[in-house]
């Protein structure tokens, strides 16, 4: 038994909720232009870990918050995510022709489709978290969850770090330079995930900066591991094709401390994150659950 | 003297106030990416007719906002804007290469960078409309920003029209299916801008249903001219590579109807817009004066 068996029951529900909401939120392909929305549900429903969206429900759960409320901020994330992934995956970036088992979005489509396809994820996200059909939540707590996720997708989040990361390979980066890069590329988006899933249920500052502390560490966790499965795992298992990064030269937290040391370190993150959530007065037990899953998963 | 005289003192201020705003806004080039950031600084700052910015000035001056609280959505709607170019000017879209007197972004940096900058603007626009910081209007009315901006963001505005227009080249359009097209490419967020502008005052719907009818033909009738610009002004009054949508074959207002009739469609789509501000209570001036300004306009 694996210390994140508690999570079970909660994936495949988890992932069936999210197909489903995203189903109804992503316009179907019978609306014009049936192209782009065609390209939008192929890159974001039906395939993925939806860690992220698990992240959501899994903060929300701590704080009681019922799965019917974390439903939307679990899609935006996954909106953003989804976005990222297909603009990460372009020509003129990393030219990845294999995501999620199947061909990345510019290859099933075209170029053209793919950027239009992640832009319009990408502002699809902000537009159902500030829909006025979506009323569960104060509109003050819905514009807090626009900023956060806003600013994690942005110049100092996402997209920043992905800047970072295509210049990498020419640099011989230190573990330093390495981490601060995904904590923007990987880490603010795992960030923003578990404080959505925190507003959904409270204000309170001291709650959502232990859930941030939590977060942090996670999310560098969740890429050393990453980087281990892309340089130890294979091309099936992965769902994209294994080894590209070695393939691209592009320093890793594999290539930059080598396996035991990685996975060593992906620990000590893990260990920090659990300790966020000491004393923690709510039921941490997914959370603790997730931060194991972050170092057992085989993808 | 033109008709659109009136907003003589006003350009100046606006563009200015435009610039110092986003100057605020976007990150400086010295904070990491340093690349990323000039590349947004490039596309976003010190160019541009601002017309869109403008909408969300007149509107609100119609309805007694001040400029202060106008700043925020105006700058707002132009990073949408902004972000827009960028991407249309992508290789693997419109492929040009000069935009407003100077090289695209793609072309002043790389491609990579530019599609990365372009997602950034995007993200930015909602970044600063949910800001904590910016509370000079309620949570709601700011969320209903959101959601108009994204809305006219997404697939059903500019995102899909620009699928759309991409397609268009090899179809031989009527009338009604290019203004289809152009509703989303360019109405819808120039629709959006009058209402952000409208909602920095009131959220009285028979206010905001006004200055929606006003917007809707006022943003048809810019694509015309703008259509008629492309095609009878020269490069440097446009700051884009005149007669480009005839050199790659793209049916435009000028090549479906002809200058006279598309110059007189434009006539008759601002007496609507005009029209739709008939008795209307407060001081529609500037309004009137901008739907002017959209046919007298020279690039």
């Amino acid at each position: 038994m694996t210390h994140s068996h508690h999570l079970d029951p909660y994936w495949l529900r988890w992932r069936q909720r999210i197909d489903q909401c995203l189903e109804r939120l992503i316009p179907s392909a019978r609306i014009s232009p049936p192209l782009l929305h065609e390209a939008m549900r192929y890159a974001g429903i039906g395939a993925g870990k939806r860690y992220r969206a698990a992240l959501v429900y899994a903060a929300g759960h701590a704080l009681s918050s019922s799965e019917e409320i974390l439903d939307i901020p679990a899609c935006a994330v996954e909106l953003v995510h989804a976005f990222s992934l297909v603009h990460d995956d372009l020509p003129a970036m990393d030219d990845d022709d294999l995501r999620r088992g199947k061909p990345s979005c510019h290859k099933a489509f075209d170029e053209a489709t793919a950027i239009l396809a992640g832009d319009a994820l990408q502002t699809l996200a902000f537009e159902v978290l500030s829909d006025p059909a979506w009323v569960r939540r104060p509109a003050a707590s819905r514009l807090q969850m626009v900023h956060t996720l806003a600013k994690a997708s942005g110049s100092l989040g996402l997209a920043g770090g992905q800047v970072l990361d295509l210049n990498l390979a020419s640099q011989d980066p230190t573990l330093k330079t390495l981490a601060a890069m995904h904590q923007r590329k990987t880490g603010a988006l795992i960030e923003a995930s578990v404080l959505m899933g925190g507003l959904c249920a409270t204000d309170d500052s001291e709650i959502l900066t232990r859930l941030k502390n939590y977060a942090r560490p996670l999310g560098l966790a969740f890429q050393v591991i990453d980087d281990v499965l892309d340089g130890t795992a294979d091309t099936d298992t992965l769902g994209k094709p294994a080894g590209a990064d070695r393939e691209r030269g592009q320093p890793t937290f594999l290539s930059v401390l080598g396996e035991a040391p990685a996975r060593q370190y992906a620990q000590d993150l893990r260990e920090q994150a659990i300790g966020a959530l000491d004393d923690f007065e709510l039921d941490a037990t997914l959370l603790i659950a997730l931060a194991h899953f972050t170092l057992e998963r085989s993808h």
